[in-house]
């Protein structure tokens, strides 16, 4: 891995040149005359930085337009659980292919997903070199010899690119996953040093049902199992009171908001002041292309922040700079992963954005166009680790 | 005028050639041979109907991110009103350009605007060959021989191009215009012949406002002056309840739904069962390029379609198609344009959808694709009355 010169790109409001050394940017302001093995030039475009959708299920781009407009318990067990059980590991890597490729697209250079054969999954988040963290699935319906199959993968898997993909421990969710392999998740997560995803009070009825069930609230019920921790990305998390919401807090668990899906589904608002102003880390997640129906990040962000404003009544809650740092550093805070700035020293993940586009046009302020007025399409070139993904809207990849 | 011949189009799950002569369509399935002046090959592409925007505010694309993050009234008083006030004939003309340059591009064949100095954006809407209604606008503020202008204007007005562009007649709201102003509106309206453009129950404050100097809700009061008909857009209408929304549909009102902006000023919810069920015809709008912050008709009905959804608690409600409807022929209908649905012997505004894209793939559902998924960079080629607008994302106007 050489060395790359961005060229006459906007930061910060002013024209610069970026030195990318290996995967790192070593200067925001590269002095005239640097010479750098590759030379990009970005004249009339913006560096800002690059998305890291923290909840996925890649290969359901395969069901994307499949079953919409439909409630969520109908949704899956009438239309998306039949279709799952007749998708084949080819089905899996050609629908990981396809959301990989819209991720790329719209900008996004790490995902957080789970879902199923994802050694598929693995394959081709290696043959495009994007950043991913893939869960290892665990639901109670598994046999016990896949269970130990999982585990085993766990403890023995390398990654094949030396640093851009992690495995997850991901309990698919309280309903789906009991308490002693729930715990035995957790244990296994903090003896191999992963971050565990799990879908967290996601709907009505999945806070009734565990009531009902455990005697208390899903986050209550994590807690009481010790499953609460800094390594939890939790998913969704609409249902919430202001003691859970501290409970979140006080554990340093990750919360993966997903406006789309919640509203597609009716499943119900992110109760986003709630969970901030309690120090949860809020990150952005697009869910999967079934209950969305896109992985654009851009969008995602504006819904977000939308949804915040008319749902607290307030218009200056999570204004675009907020929203912008909750699609990217804090996803990637989140995973570990030294990026989602754009700063000396940080993993060179960076978009180019065509300021030409009449939506970006005039540009009072660059953030809020790119929030609330611009479209993944203005998306010139994509930035991951160092190495060009797509240039002029081109992938360079796969 | 001659004709146009689009070869390979995918409608409604057929690949068909599509004949277009003069401004109408005339063969939805031209047989084999035929001949027209120009040839179109849609190979890959799905012909869907355009947007019809039926509440914008065009020349204020100027505005885009100039103020954002901030409650109405500060907005408007502090940010939007000072800048307008420094605006030049000059500046509206390019103002409106950008914005009649974003809506092609992004798919919409005609706008409703509602702003001033209108002889700038019709200038504009003339060149670029578009369709618009054009709001005078009417402010109690304005002096007496402003208004008699105005007045004068709506009596003598030709459209110059023969069947694009009409005037409205729009008095900004109940809270800049007076009881006595309102009725000669909606007299004069009623004499010419022309739509009546109006802001109504944006916000709770303007429903208390008019409570407590009217004694009654907006909706009523506008009632008890004779000024609600069918000739009637009302954009906004977010605060209103059961009694209000029939006084609506019995009128034979439009209401436009503009849900960005309502959602980033934290101006409310727009209750689209109520309204819908009480048998209002809904159309769509995005509002100023201040407060939404695009005029990305796409992206409006997904906003309008999950927040339908997420505050009914019904994922049922505002199906795609519903969306789409709502979107397009609903909007051509209020305003009496025989278009907004691809049907033999209507007028021929259409878009063509580029099927290769990845959020567009796989097509279980197209119009699901299109609501839920797409991108309005999808969009290859606009057709507005038989005239090519834009073409491979290229505009051939302005």
């Amino acid at each position: 891995m050489g060395s790359l010169l961005i060229k006459n790109a906007l930061l910060n409001g002013k024209k610069t040149d970026i030195l990318v050394e290996g995967n790192r940017f070593s200067s925001l302001a590269a002095p005239a005359g640097t010479v750098a093995d590759t030379e990009l030039d970005a004249e009339g475009m913006a560096v800002l930085p690059a998305f890291y959708n923290t909840h996925t299920h890649a290969a359901m781009s395969l069901l994307r337009g499949y079953a919409d407009d439909l409630p969520l318990e109908k949704w899956l067990t009438e239309y998306i659980w039949p279709y799952e059980n007749r998708m084949t590991r080819q089905d899996i890597r050609e629908g990981s292919r396809l959301a990989v490729r819209e991720m790329i697209r719209t900008g996004s250079v790490f995902f957080s997903d789970m879902y199923f054969d994802i050694e598929e999954t693995l394959a081709i988040v290696q043959e495009y070199g994007l950043r991913a963290a893939i869960g290892v699935t665990f639901v109670e319906a598994h046999a016990k010899s896949q269970r130990a199959e999982k585990l085993d993968m766990l403890r023995h898997w390398v990654d094949p690119t030396g640093g851009l993909i992690t495995l997850t421990v991901a309990p698919h969710a309280i309903y789906t996953v009991g308490p002693e392999l729930l715990v035995q998740c957790a244990e296994t997560a903090r003896s191999l040093g992963l971050k565990l995803h799990i879908h967290l009070s996601e709907t009505k009825k999945e806070v009734d049902d565990c009531v009902r069930e455990h005697g208390m609230t899903p986050v209550r019920y994590l807690e009481s199992l010790g499953f609460l921790g800094p390594d939890v990305i939790a998913a969704h998390v609409v249902h919430v009171d202001e003691e859970e919401a501290a409970i979140l807090a006080r554990r340093g668990v990750t919360v993966a908001n997903c406006p789309c899906s919640n509203m597609k589904l009716a499943s119900g608002i992110f109760p986003y002041r709630l969970l901030r102003d309690a120090g949860c880390r809020i990150t952005l997640g697009t869910d999967g292309d079934s209950s969305n129906n896109n992985l654009d990040m851009r969008e995602e962000m504006k819904f977000a922040a939308l949804l915040a404003k008319v749902s607290s009544g307030d218009p200056e809650i999570m204004p675009a700079s907020e929203a912008l740092a909750v699609a990217t550093r804090n996803g990637a805070e989140a995973f570990g992963i030294e990026a989602g700035q754009i700063r000396e020293g940080m993993l060179a993940d960076a978009l180019l954005v065509r300021l030409d586009d009449e939506r970006m046009q005039p540009c009072h302020n660059l953030v809020s166009n790119w929030v609330y007025a611009a479209g993944s399409s203005c998306i010139d070139t994509v930035l991951c680790n160092g190495r060009i993904l797509m240039k002029d809207r081109t992938l360079l990849v796969g």
